[in-house]
């Protein structure tokens, strides 16, 4: 995606060209796949006119399927050498190379530096970022289609419920469900009952699944896009003072999606959020929402503190959460899409659910 | 674990400090939970006499239960500056600072130097690679329970392979039962049905399984532990030349375990492996084995062109495996502890299974 918008920056950053490589056979280098849509080992070289990919050569067939046209098989021992060598030939200038430094680690910079003695290094981390900010059509399609398969999966996972035993059962069944729908899990999901539910950041035990609300915040990777949704269910019979709880916690998170506009300050909905929890606010201890895409947390941040506004093709979650210590916690959370309007892609009922 | 060990190397490189740190709530750094036995965000300082660690509020009764004595509280807004706080106050020097270089980004280390200005940074990777290659009692317990329950979870899965229709829903199911163990999984498990075991680093798709041999590479993490096995079955009848080229891996396999030795050079057991393969020698195209811990590949370096030899202490893997393009492959793999004598970790059996 985007590998043109990408180009334009170079231009105006003078910028030479931008490096991006993945050096583990499990790994995902994020830019890399998202300029290139290459998934591997190997490295992809933006020029502010052309660019190329570099990769082994058992990789070449899978990189020649890839947005990038011009493919190279990997004939040094060392990846460096072989860009080198391309760069090089293809008389592209060399001084200065953008480079995400939040992936480059200090010994690839050595190796690196073997290569590309003289050149200066500038981090193309924000431009990268901004550019993912905002989604292309493809990419808005992958994710709507991440968001269906983990509707489908959740709604699985509420009918199922009684079956199981332990926390653990529960992830196991979203893992092994998400496994069978051909993608990955976007993070380990939470599943976190009864008072586990009151730590933001529980992770599920062996421990049986305990009474009371039950926080299940769950994604999966579709063709390397995340989706990311929250439901809290109920074990047992709540009591009036806990369905009004959810039942004030859903009326803000709708009210908040209907107040995200195109060109609105980000940090107005938190507001608004903060004011409809009322005294419970003290309650709500993390962020908003966060930007979704190849990453899990990206741009947009929706904080109180964030300085930006909301953009046309912004794809992010909503999800305010209340947590009593020692008590329990509720999060309801949906992955939005601003196109012309405000489109929520995450469908699965926001009804307390009760098993 | 051998916290003390590393102290002696840094009084050895003159290293005032060495640091470790993990700022990703779902990541995992390998040295930090190696000497502090502490997982989560934070970071772990090993002076030469002295170590801390300086964990967020919410983490601090978890640290607590660590290996680590002196745990402190995040009161800066910055971690690092937290550190360089501490670091003034017990009056440890900082002018040399010991770093795992393969893990510090070029973003960390400018944050970093914002703290440390003056201090000169240098690669501790070496020495806590060479540490972790020597296992202590307490990590060949971990991991000789990892491969048990490794055991257990591929046993089940035989038993149940009738049932299963794509190769991914055999993914699924070892994730699932991995997970209900209470462990997660040491990577993203092979299942390479047919022809898709030609690959060695095949990734298991949503296609039927199809008949004939069918690699299955799998291992759990448990408390931080890997373990890794590699199993190959067979669908539907073998063929006599099938079964004897079976025979003939799981002989060398054998063989090459076998012929482990403390003090004996690693490489000769390779050769052992290349000359018992024949003429198939040259269809087996990756290393012979590495060393399992908290990484899933450390040191020992099991290869032709390993210069060390073996310790008491190493828990590695033999993994001889043969690829035929466009047919078939085989692998056999187990994990191997090297105490007074040779032990074979993974004990699910090796012959032929046929479903």
């Amino acid at each position: 995606m985007k590998i043109k918008e990408l180009q334009k920056e170079l231009v105006k950053k003078k910028v030479d060209f931008a490096l991006f490589y993945n050096l583990n056979p499990d790994g995902l280098d994020v830019n890399l796949f998202y300029f290139s849509g290459y998934k591997g080992i190997g490295a992809l070289v933006v020029g502010q006119k052309k660019a190329f990919l570099m990769v082994p050569k058992m990789e070449f067939t899978k990189a020649k399927e890839s947005m990038v046209k011009r493919v190279y098989k990997l004939d040094k021992k060392r990846l460096f050498d072989s860009i080198l060598e391309k760069v090089n030939k293809s008389k592209v200038k060399k001084r200065k190379i953008g480079i995400d430094m939040s992936v480059m680690t200090l010994r690839v910079k050595k190796g690196f530096k073997k290569s590309f003695k003289k050149s200066k290094l500038v981090d193309v981390y924000d431009i990268c970022e901004g550019l993912r900010e905002v989604k292309t059509k493809e990419e808005v399609k992958l994710i709507k289609y991440a968001c269906k398969i983990s509707d489908r999966i959740l709604l699985k996972c509420f009918k199922n419920f009684r079956k199981f035993k332990y926390e653990t059962d529960v992830v196991a069944f979203l893992e092994s469900e998400t496994r069978k729908e051909g993608c990955s899990l976007a993070f380990q999901p939470i599943v976190a009952s009864g008072v586990g539910g009151s730590q933001a950041h529980y992770e599920a035990k062996k421990v049986k699944l305990r009474k009371g609300f039950c926080v299940i915040d769950f994604g999966v990777r579709y063709n390397g896009y995340c989706s990311d949704t929250t439901r809290t269910i109920y074990l047992g019979k709540p009591s009036a003072g806990e369905e009004m709880m959810y039942d004030l916690l859903l009326s803000v998170q709708k009210k908040a999606i209907s107040e995200v506009r195109i060109g609105r300050k980000v940090s107005t909905i938190v507001q608004i959020v903060n004011k409809g929890l009322g005294k419970y606010s003290k309650y709500f201890t993390h962020g908003l929402g966060h930007g979704v895409g190849v990453k899990l947390h990206e741009l947009p941040n929706v904080l109180e503190k964030s300085k930006g506004k909301f953009q046309k093709g912004n794809i992010f979650t909503i999800e305010p959460g209340v947590y009593f210590p020692g008590k329990y916690g509720i999060r309801i959370e949906d992955d939005i899409y601003l196109g012309k309007k405000v489109e929520v892609l995450t469908r699965v009922t926001k009804d307390l659910i009760i098993v």
